[in-house]
């Protein structure tokens, strides 16, 4: 049998990653069923114009995978174990054309529990986490371990507020980002999402109005709807929300408080200029109204440092600020936390003990433990690398896939690409015919909460390696040019059409 | 000097114990100032009649937990480091003559805090949670160590509905209480407080009405005040809810649903009767009504093994029933759990991934391999004894102390004694006056919807050992004692008292 392959030569990713990615494609796909023999490893250097070297370090990192099965004598063949899968049932809807924000959510997660199985042979771009394979394990138990001696004293309730440790090593972190808070100003949470629903439960009530940007995080409109808010949408364009329509909105709705991640947005990757972060203030301060700031990505920064958030720059107390370090480390930390205006605190902490009453103390203090032993600033050296080539990656692949109808975001930082699609019927299910091919997307209506002249897709960048974000993208371009031709050509059988009347 | 010490010969308490525990309320309560010098121990054990092992044995006891220091030739001496402390400042409102249900919650946290903590010097009856002393930490430490080679699996997004493992191991403990869940039929919830914050947000919206006990556990009405929720007080007898009145609120209000806790009701202890869980389960069954059924308690069973919970009466699918093993192992693990009727399943979880999205797997997975290797059990088999023996000191103190206008209930298991008073002016601030003699009470008032004609105390005896339990209710006995002769004397006087006109 022959093999299809499309070698990279300039990539910076070695010939034999790139040949094992693609043969983990068509696995996955079902071009190449269980079973199937694979060429020689003669026949396919010499296909290929590489060394036999290659090939046997392509198919070694294979069978070290369990992808494929090798005997002596008789030669390489796909693993029986491996099968062209049906999706996995529990990923109900991110192939829907009505998905919901919080069937999406449902499915990233169960998605990103799969990524750790290689055999269930699904290629995520829809999830906004850090790759797990990078996670700080060894590192992180090691601070498990350290806190033998003080276990006991870490197992009864914890402080609402978070442990006194951590909020140490918190306020220590938030000065990087030139905010100036003391222990006894942060909140502890259990992540971020824990963080945003108890802002909004502090600030908002059943029926009012608050404004976010469109598209926005889908966690924050699954939170609004859950707890019956009315979100109304603020544009955003290269620089950060649009000011006229952010200052319409204040005027006519009366919003409780703007929602905004003004750094590495999720799902756009946009970062707001400074001019734009001092104007939104600026508006903030002349209507009175309060400022909910998510900067999560704002560490995953890979081309210049970003630029201050605008809890530092606020000089009227009117910013809650909410992060979380899970988008670098580890997502079960189940850490967040909240800076808030004084005024906010004893609600907020009045709320945690009618939502969860605390976190447990003994995760909190490992965390803490690592942060002292500066195993964040470690790990950041050590994977922002990673992220940046896989920034890079995609977007050189977007560039070379992509057919010239389709624009897309350039994020400086995050986890995040945004792209904008004609809305054809044709195109309306790409995202579905691409999870059908094993990849998974994010379809763009669930970030959005008006509807959009266009469609748009959410990719992830941070869980596949760079030869498998090339494929990705190599196959979703394919996908939307077939489609994109389709549709011209159903239009033209319109355009043809000759009404009877 | 001398001491005044009264020792229970008959008491199943050692006597050095005794004595080491009064002479730790009188270092607390200030009666014995830092650096003050004890009898030597000839004097001491001919004072009490003793041997003089055991004042060394106490003595000794004294100086192992630091309250006091011996230097030979010179004395025993109370520890430079022990002085009557002033109120931990953080303990704000538990005196207060009008706290509320977040302010206790809030002050029994810290409270619980300062317990490992035996210079801080206070006696607590006010928290219903399990002794620090006796949590199982050296088995639950080698159930994480265990988990060291499964540990990079641990550490994404976990599931919102929770760990597989854990909900496995759960629904064969729901068998024991003679309630049949898959475990597909289980949420796992970050705790008790989580659990029924988030059943309220099912099944009720701001300006509802809900039904709870009177008195009732007082996170739930905090909970209930933070989502803007009307509860309506169903009083509760020996035997538990009373029916007529849970019969008229039902006509009166058609409540969301009716809250209860008929096993070992916090903050009573009741009990409900076999007879009476039916009648109740058949209101809700003849007015179509909800019941939630907080069944937390039901482990801690001292005489007889607990009637069998709501949930597993109930031929309907009408009880959502929450629970946790945090009331017997450790609260900081912050699991709880949810079974709920199947319509409601997925608006829980959807509500789920709008709060807090999903707990540390890892502490799941420790809890779930503590579970398999049958650690509750054991750790059950070791505490319940030490629990009944808590339980019968009390109420043997209560018999022994407490004036004759006082009534108590009688607990049969859980953690919780619930006292009533004469509502005169007088015994308005005894629970102040406790907290100033260094003894923690929880006010009766937080737990009550509707106003009582009598006055509340709740007392717990989880913490306190049985000569700290003793003592506690000796301090209670006089301040009452003490305040009833004085509003005695005043309702005199106010009845000799002659108007003007």
């Amino acid at each position: 049998m022959s093999l299809i392959l499309h070698l990279e030569r300039s990539s910076s990713q070695a010939l034999y990653l790139q040949i094992a990615e693609q043969i983990k494609v068509q696995i996955c796909d079902g071009r190449l069923p269980a079973t199937a023999q694979l060429p020689t490893v003669r026949q396919l250097a010499r296909q290929l114009q590489v060394t036999r070297l290659t090939i046997q370090n392509a198919y070694g990192e294979l069978q070290s995978e369990g992808w494929v099965e090798a005997t002596i004598g008789r030669g390489t063949f796909v693993s029986a174990a491996v099968r062209p899968q049906t999706i996995p049932p529990s990923i109900t809807t991110l192939g829907d054309q009505r998905p919901t924000p919080d069937s999406v959510i449902n499915d990233m997660i169960q998605l990103q529990q799969l990524e750790t199985e290689p055999m269930a042979g699904m290629r995520s771009m829809a999830v906004g986490a850090p790759d797990p394979k990078l996670f700080p394990t060894e590192e992180f138990w090691g601070a498990i371990l350290s806190l033998q001696s003080d276990w006991t004293s870490l197992v009864g309730y914890g402080s609402p507020q978070g442990d006194p440790m951590l909020r140490v090593e918190i306020a220590s972190m938030l000065k990087q980002r030139h905010i100036h808070a003391t222990p006894d100003e942060i909140i502890v949470t259990a992540g971020t999402t824990h963080a945003l629903s108890m802002v909004v439960q502090a600030l908002a009530q059943a029926g009012d109005v608050v404004l976010v940007e469109q598209p926005t995080y889908l966690g924050f409109l699954h939170i609004l709807k859950e707890q019956r808010i009315q979100p109304v949408g603020i544009a955003l364009d290269q620089e950060g929300p649009q000011l006229d329509a952010l200052e319409r909105a204040i005027q006519l709705h009366r919003p409780r408080f703007f929602y905004t991640s003004p750094t590495y947005q999720n799902p756009t990757g946009i970062c707001a200029t400074m001019e734009r972060r001092k104007a939104v203030l600026e508006l903030a301060e002349r209507y009175g109204i309060l400022i909910v700031e998510d900067d999560i990505y704002a560490r995953l920064a890979y081309d210049t440092p970003p630029p201050l958030p605008l809890r530092s720059l606020d000089t009227n107390d009117s910013v809650v600020y909410v992060s979380s370090e899970s988008k670098v480390l580890m997502p079960s930390l189940r850490v967040g936390y909240i800076v808030a205006p004084n005024a906010l605190q004893g609600r907020l902490l009045s709320i945690r003990r009618a939502t969860d009453l605390c976190s447990p103390t003994f995760l909190q203090r490992a965390l803490a433990t690592f942060l002292q032993d500066k195993g964040l600033q470690r790990h950041l050296k050590r994977t922002i690398p990673i992220y940046r080539r896989r920034r890079d990656a995609l977007l050189f692949a977007l560039r070379r896939y992509m057919p010239e109808e389709i624009t897309w975001t350039e994020p400086a930082g995050g986890f995040c690409c945004w792209l904008t699609l004609p809305r054809t019927h044709a195109l309306r299910d790409v995202h579905r015919a691409a999870l059908e091919h094993r990849l998974a997307l994010a379809p763009g209506e669930v970030f959005l909460v008006h509807p959009s002249r266009e469609l748009h897709l959410r990719l992830t960048f941070s869980s596949q390696n760079e030869e498998g974000i090339r494929a990705g993208i190599e196959l979703l371009g394919e996908l939307i040019s077939e489609r994109l031709a389709k549709g011209n050509a159903e239009a033209d059988k319109i355009y043809d059409w000759t009404p009877l009347v």
